[in-house]
């Protein structure tokens, strides 16, 4: 793991700079495309050249189950992790119609579901059928925390190796807002309270007992908040820790990676941990609805593009943030410049000091 | 004009009703895609059946100078409006390039750019070479209003019948957001200072002037509040006229109209007091950077989806939102069910009741 935790180089600021210039010189008022505009720089500064091809990408999805789902905070059963990973395979769930909608694969990795999937669509990474209950005990070992963290090393290193120049991190699985819950606030200062939503319907018994256990798992387990391996291994789940792993491997490779939801970016905050030059490679897609999400995002200083009070999971949001990254690449490639707009040199330095706008004042 | 205004209908709330029921059955908590469901809720009651086609749409772009723009507002000249509107037929332009992208058509209308235009891919519905200075007087006369927003509902409404299922609205016209402020303020109680950015590098004096400017087109011309068309008449512009006029054309026809930016929802929001019933069919794309973009979205009590502090105009935040409008149908078309899934009935209806996340808690 540390090989490629400290293996991870800074992204191009050359590259950089030359697409801004491009940029500025397209037939529109500077930085008028905002975000679109920050995505093509900054793509531009991970792939090392101006324009960068993002038809071919994936979105990761790590299913595990957590043991502290036996604390009954949740209706759903544990067994609903094991059924919808295997939906994955069927095409039916939400993740599965985002994704084929936006040309993008799904990669499905067994890192530690409560049972036997042996289907040859699902990657075999199993670590154990599922995590120990945080309320009670670690969730892991140290090793299994490092060896979850290397699955999803490996795994965004092994789709890089494919060709995909965009990897999208999702998950699947029961509790795994809870064990995000504990590890955010492990990691920050951010309480239990701040960290908990009540989602849809959780009634207030609920939200409390859910706390409650957030609680308990902290005082607990003691994880070191200065130490992200004993954070995951005492909150988290193998989930979590092997989507950590897809940002580092994403990022070790010099390939984008995007944020999901709530335990999507607790994840990345792992990996930010682990090395702050993580988050050059990373993008946020959308503002989760759980509550947690607010928080983790200030931590990482990211800003989603997307705000749709989703809280599905399982990466739905990626695919939705490719087409915008799609888009970004498109106006670095192909839009005319002043020049070609035939408006005069005398007209573009009056627009870089103004407040100049091309369909609109 | 009024035939149409007065010949919108509500959106159907049985198709709406059937479409929510089987999103609640598909293998997801119920609303955990948010916006995406909301959205396809509303496609539902606008086609008043289950499945929408999204595949072929258009974003339609008034473009018109506004006699404003003598006034020095901008260090833009006048004539940006005409080549820019030029080229539009050269493909090299922001929303010809995200147009593009995402498979959208481009319908430009000069309805008043100050020049001879005489070009085949341009429809000519001139109605005058530019708006008088709003700031010494009238910009149009009512009539003349009523024949902007009446070339805006005739180019909806053949539009449609050309197919299109989504249209989005956009403009090109320097000196719009001084006349799309003026417009706000005057139908609200929204100040010229709230109204007014300072955009992108508008220094102090600049930015004091424009204000200062809608000001007195306020105070010289008393717009009537009540009367929509007296305040495009005496505020406005032919650009924001017409796209209200696209608004209404596209409600009567019952389809789905996409707002962009701030000269767009400003136009959304006359076509609204018109007839409130415009709503329905309205979506916002994304939250514009320009500053009067908030206080015009709060009016129509509508969100936009996208935070990309885009401040280009030229109808180019539509193309983005169609995309999310097909991810929105493409869900409903294509997930599985919870039967599918082989997620009992016992669990559906504990998901029902509580903070159940596939993907999650």
């Amino acid at each position: 793991m540390d090989k490629y935790v400290t293996g991870i180089n800074p992204i191009n600021k050359e590259a950089m700079q030359a697409a801004q210039s491009k940029l500025d010189g397209l037939v529109k008022p500077p930085g008028s495309l905002g975000e679109l505009e920050t995505i093509a720089v900054r793509l531009s500064g991970i792939g090392g050249q101006m324009n960068y091809d993002t038809a071919k990408r994936c979105v990761i999805v790590m299913a595990s189950d957590n043991g502290v789902a036996e604390e009954g905070i949740s209706l759903a059963p544990q067994s609903v992790t094991y059924m919808q990973t295997m939906n994955f395979t069927k095409g039916i769930t939400g993740v599965n119609v985002l994704a084929k909608q936006f040309n993008t694969d799904l990669i499905i990795v067994d890192v530690g579901v409560n049972g036997n999937i042996g289907h040859p669509m699902i990657k075999n990474k199993k670590i154990r059928n599922g995590t120990w209950n945080i309320a009670k005990q670690a969730a892991m070992t140290h090793d299994e925390a490092i060896k979850a963290i290397t699955v999803g090393i490996e795994t965004a290193i092994e789709a890089a190796n494919d060709g995909y120049k965009l990897i999208g991190v999702g998950e699947m699985g029961i509790g795994n807002t809870t064990t995000s819950s504990a590890v955010l606030c492990a990691l920050s200062d951010t309480t239990p309270e701040q960290a908990t939503g009540k989602g849809a319907g959780l009634n207030d018994e609920a939200h409390r007992r859910k706390i409650a256990v957030i609680q308990t798992a902290l005082k607990h387990n003691k994880p070191d908040p200065a130490d992200p391996v004993d954070v995951l291994a005492k909150v988290g789940g193998f989930d979590i820790a092997a989507m950590a792993g897809v940002f580092i491997g994403a990022a070790y490779m010099r390939v984008p990676v995007v944020i999901d939801g709530f335990i999507s970016i607790v994840a990345a905050l792992v990996a930010a941990r682990l090395n702050p030059l993580v988050k050059e490679y990373m993008f946020a897609s959308h503002a989760s609805f759980e509550q947690g999400y607010k928080y983790a995002a200030q931590l990482l200083d990211i800003k989603p593009c997307l705000h749709l009070n989703m809280r599905l999971g399982e990466g739905s949001g990626c695919p939705l943030m490719f087409v915008l990254m799609d888009a970004a690449c498109a106006i670095m490639r192909d839009m005319g410049t002043f020049e070609q707009g035939n408006i005069s040199e005398e007209y573009v330095e009056g627009i870089k000091d103004a407040d100049f706008h091309i369909g609109g004042l």
